[in-house]
């Protein structure tokens, strides 16, 4: 409960909807609003709504508007943590998108964001043993903190397993006959503020069990240490540190109730449970 | 999702909230009033709600208030399925209950009432087999349908543990020792107009590997068979009819998301995860 703790919850007055063809897709810091209005041929600004304008009418003009607005925002010191990774806005994940925008200003508009994880096993009941990465200083979002073996954004035009077979040789040098036993066991949810904004994540969830000899080997610099960690100290770090980021850290707990770590005689367990799945933020209009 | 579609939303403008010390515990038919009516000093009737009486104010008073009503409804032949075994009234699973009432009586008021499930399995991957019971056609919910090797209400006065190992005996031979090895991995949850009234249940799963000589054999009559399912036949079985019982379609859905048989590639997969632990119909008061 104490990894739950670490972000109050999010309080929706300090945010405006943000409406893209007439659909609540993302949640936009009343203090912005000087900065989007900035843009009028973009942005229709109410009460209680920020909407992108009608006459952006397709994915292409949407998108288009999107990253002009970035770009300047981006120039200005505004967006940080610059990825080129194209991200889909939509309303279900796998639906057409309304527009793409780059990774770095989902959180300035509340978009929910998809990605993929997943969870390195070794050995099982008490010998269960986690393989752990420690993420790179230059992350730009929690650096230096606990992560799993490999994780990552899910963004536009790779389907999940594509992306989770690449994500598996460039973060821990997985082969891709290995990373395809892996298996989607779980969808975690997340809104947090960040600094920036809202980070509203859907986390499909694989457990791969590794051989006993496999070493991980990070080929693209995001991560700079990994261990091996026995399940009991997996718990105790979770009891007692935020050394994880806090997605993972919901990871970790979702793994230890699926495998039975946990259960009813924890008063606990239904508040668990709950915690790693909550309502994604978008209201039906 | 057509397992979701056997039962219709449910329309709670048929229902009158059910209160008891303040806090909201179940629904009652509005078909229901008149029967309450006949106990003024149990029942305070209001316009949205219907009360136990402020003068009914500990555990004992109430749960017997509620035994005498439930004893007259039995008679009357308003009650069916009478089970002799009492479940708490609470807010919160393991918190002290406000009051006890016979099992048959629960869903006529619309009380939420806790489960223990076992999914018995055999092997793994492609090659798992499910143990899977036909229910018995004396049975007062759901007589000859599809389900679990191992499934049972939760009453008052034993632990989570106990019960399960209590039900493993009872319904399927399995010894204590075998039952102990049973590992709790998920909850469901279901919220169902049946023909007596609502029925809100919070089922906690547990996975059980049985050797692959192991054969169930029912010792309380409730079960008439058992089968040794592959785990494709259960998919095609979900898939084309409604041969479970709906909470152990839950169960089984449930189990074929965490055992990766259907991910993030079935376009269902959202919704059928959301579908599985839908929020338990009792708001705030």
């Amino acid at each position: 409960m104490r990894q739950f703790r670490r972000y109050p919850p999010v309080d929706f007055a300090r945010y405006l909807k943000f409406i893209v063809a007439d659909q609540h897709v993302g949640w936009v810091r009343r203090t912005r609003m000087d900065h989007l209005a900035a843009f009028p041929k973009v942005f229709a600004i109410g009460n209680d709504r920020v909407a992108m304008q009608d006459g952006l009418a397709d994915f292409e003009s949407r998108s288009a508007a999107m990253a002009e607005v970035l770009a300047a925002w981006r120039e200005a010191g505004l967006v940080t943590g610059w990825r080129n990774e194209l991200f889909p806005v939509n309303r279900g994940f796998g639906q057409p998108p309304l527009l793409c925008m780059e990774r770095a200003g989902t959180p300035l508009f509340g978009i929910l964001s998809y990605g993929v994880n997943i969870n390195g096993l070794v050995g099982q009941g008490r010998d269960l043993h986690l393989w752990i990465g420690r993420r790179a200083a230059h992350k730009p979002v929690d650096p230096n903190m606990l992560d799993l073996v490999v994780g990552g954004g899910q963004p536009m035009g790779i389907t999940v397993w594509d992306n989770l077979v690449k994500e598996c040789w460039e973060e821990a040098g997985i082969e891709a006959e290995i990373a395809r036993q892996a298996k989607p066991v779980s969808l975690t949810t997340l809104t947090i503020e960040a600094g920036e904004g809202l980070r509203v994540g859907l986390q499909f969830n694989y457990d791969l069990h590794l051989p006993a000899d496999f070493m991980p080997n990070n080929m693209d610099g995001e991560v700079v240490a990994f261990q091996l960690m026995p399940v009991q100290s997996l718990i105790e770090n979770l009891l007692n540190t935020d050394e994880f980021s806090y997605d993972i850290a919901l990871v970790k707990i979702d793994l230890l109730i699926r495998h039975g770590y946990l259960g009813p005689d924890d008063p606990d367990y239904l508040d668990l449970v709950a915690g790693l799945r909550r309502p994604i933020a978008f209201d039906p209009l």
